[in-house]
């Protein structure tokens, strides 16, 4: 058996290959009474004291380096921050290692480390430690990094990925689709570019206005495979069912139109810059205004409730509902 | 300006690689209170109550991915614990983030995800979070694996590689040169195989048993560049010199006969289960005597001596003495 680019692309076959290859072949998976492996929840868990360290690391490959609205210097830190923020700890360091294709211009380093500095500055997060590698010139192309990020929870504050409860609201913090489209698009050479850029942007911001409300019971970042993807991994693990309104997801004029040119669902690509999260019922429209006052969060929309069913259902405008799966893998490859 | 090979290979180039254009880039490289990039040490620190989370990363990228004595399952893990556990802290856990080429082999991908959990598992450590990507056939070679290690000291006790005093004893844990010669002469296809193997290994139970006994002034394992690169930048960062006894220095027949043929500097290549420490002298016979109790620690040796100076010096068995200088590249590449 090979791999192939949809092992890396979030959805179903990626998923099989983890569980059968990965976490078959790992022994100990957790520290003791921390979250591990297994949860296979955006970040781990280790109990210290009155703390949990909350842990949390993601490989970037994205092409190409530079796009509109961010480059790989910015999904790099943007990606683990929210990671870590969407275990509801608060992000203080990442880590950066870097493999570096022999040749590269050194100039783009600078600017991609520049990049990945002020996006850390925007929500007070360090770079403590790194590592650089270089490989020849024809065994990598341009730049790989993974960035580990470290927060701290206190003791039992830590939110999961898998604790909706029936009768939650569901937010998404605002627009879908926007980063795996203008990825798309740029790269194709379609002309949507100066409408459509990336949303990449650290979200602790957002998610800290919505943790001193109170009130939330599940988070996760829609990345690789979406919205779809997402709300349908944390419905599984919660056991439980969504139900959807269609016409509630706020997605953007010019990503709607892009795709409907490509024929790719804006719902299974992926957001750099968003949460979607389970709200119980009473706080729901208290956590939507805190999270509408972050420059980040002011197209974010209650889209849907959480519901005694083992699917993800979606309620169109014209009264019809749908099934809403879980993609076979994002339909645009290397977004982060 | 283009990154080079050596900017990879530890040693001048790559320092200076790293002070230029990286440490110059990046605004907040410290969380209050802690060690943090600037310091380049093997590792950064959080501190959190009594204790100080102690946090390293490492990009893996050796070619061959199947060498005698191990593969970079196993320096993948053994790398990142052996970084943490030369902070003086204990290794708890390790992030995997894997970079795949397409059309990789699962079979392999089995084989290395077992030989890292098998190697984690020496040290009791867990893998807790990790992350998967692909990159096409024709953009990537083979496979690279970021780890990076968290581990827990108490608070005071982590131990850094800028600490050495005049008059404490250098004590190396083992043979050097092992990893680097064995690695170059199987890449190669000289006829050494048989005998020479690399070293890689998780030394946290070296270390364990050093601080048990008390004493440690300083740590750093060397790797790439060898114990002449570890040696000078201790020396240097402490602010003191070092003399060191050619003969002292445990060197296999097979790496010696290796060095000789191939014109390469032994002490100029990557150990991947050593530890060079500085020692208080009245403690050294004893720590020594503790690391030798350990299966990794049989041919441990006291090397040398910190003196007032500003250079590292050797004195040859003849009685001459010559600066050891700090390399300029490691000149076995891609060989973490």
């Amino acid at each position: 058996m090979k791999i192939g680019m949809s092992h890396g692309a979030g959805g179903e076959v990626m998923g099989n290959l983890i569980s059968q290859t990965i976490l078959n072949n790992l022994s100990k998976k957790a520290v003791e009474g921390g979250l591990g492996l297994d949860a296979l929840d955006d970040g781990a868990t280790i109990p210290l004291g009155d703390y949990e360290i909350v842990v949390t690391t993601d490989g970037h490959t994205i092409n190409p380096l530079f796009f509109p609205g961010g480059d790989i210097g910015r999904i790099s830190a943007a990606g683990t921050i929210n990671d870590v923020s969407v275990m509801g700890a608060k992000p203080l360091a990442i880590s950066n290692a870097m493999i570096l294709q022999e040749g590269f211009s050194i100039e783009d380093l600078d600017k991609i480390i520049k990049s990945l500095s002020d996006t850390c500055e925007e929500v007070d997060v360090a770079v403590i430690t790194g590592d650089t590698k270089v490989m020849e010139q024809d065994k990598l192309d341009g730049i790989v990094i993974v960035t580990t990020g470290i927060g701290i929870a206190k003791k039992g504050e830590v939110i999961k990925d898998s604790t909706l409860s029936v009768g939650d609201k569901i937010i998404i913090t605002g627009s879908v689709g926007d980063h795996g489209m203008s990825l798309m698009s740029f790269r194709e050479g379609f002309g949507f570019e100066t409408e459509l850029k990336s949303d990449v942007a650290p979200i602790w911001g957002i998610i800290s206005k919505a943790l001193e409300v109170g009130g939330v019971t599940a988070m996760k970042d829609p990345t690789r495979g979406g919205l779809a993807n997402c709300i349908n991994e944390m419905a599984r693990k919660s056991g439980v069912g969504v139900m959807i309104q269609d016409e509630a997801i706020p997605v953007k004029e010019a990503v709607r139109a892009a795709s409907d040119m490509l024929g790719i669902d804006p719902y299974e690509v992926a957001n750099e810059g968003k949460v979607l999260m389970g709200v119980k019922a009473e706080k729901a429209e208290e956590v939507l205004a805190a999270i509408k006052t972050d420059k980040y969060g002011k197209d974010a929309a209650i889209i849907g409730e959480v519901i005694d069913d083992d699917k993800v259902l979606i309620e169109t405008g014209i009264g019809g509902v749908r099934i809403l799966e879980t993609p076979i893998a994002d339909p645009v490859p290397r977004v982060c």
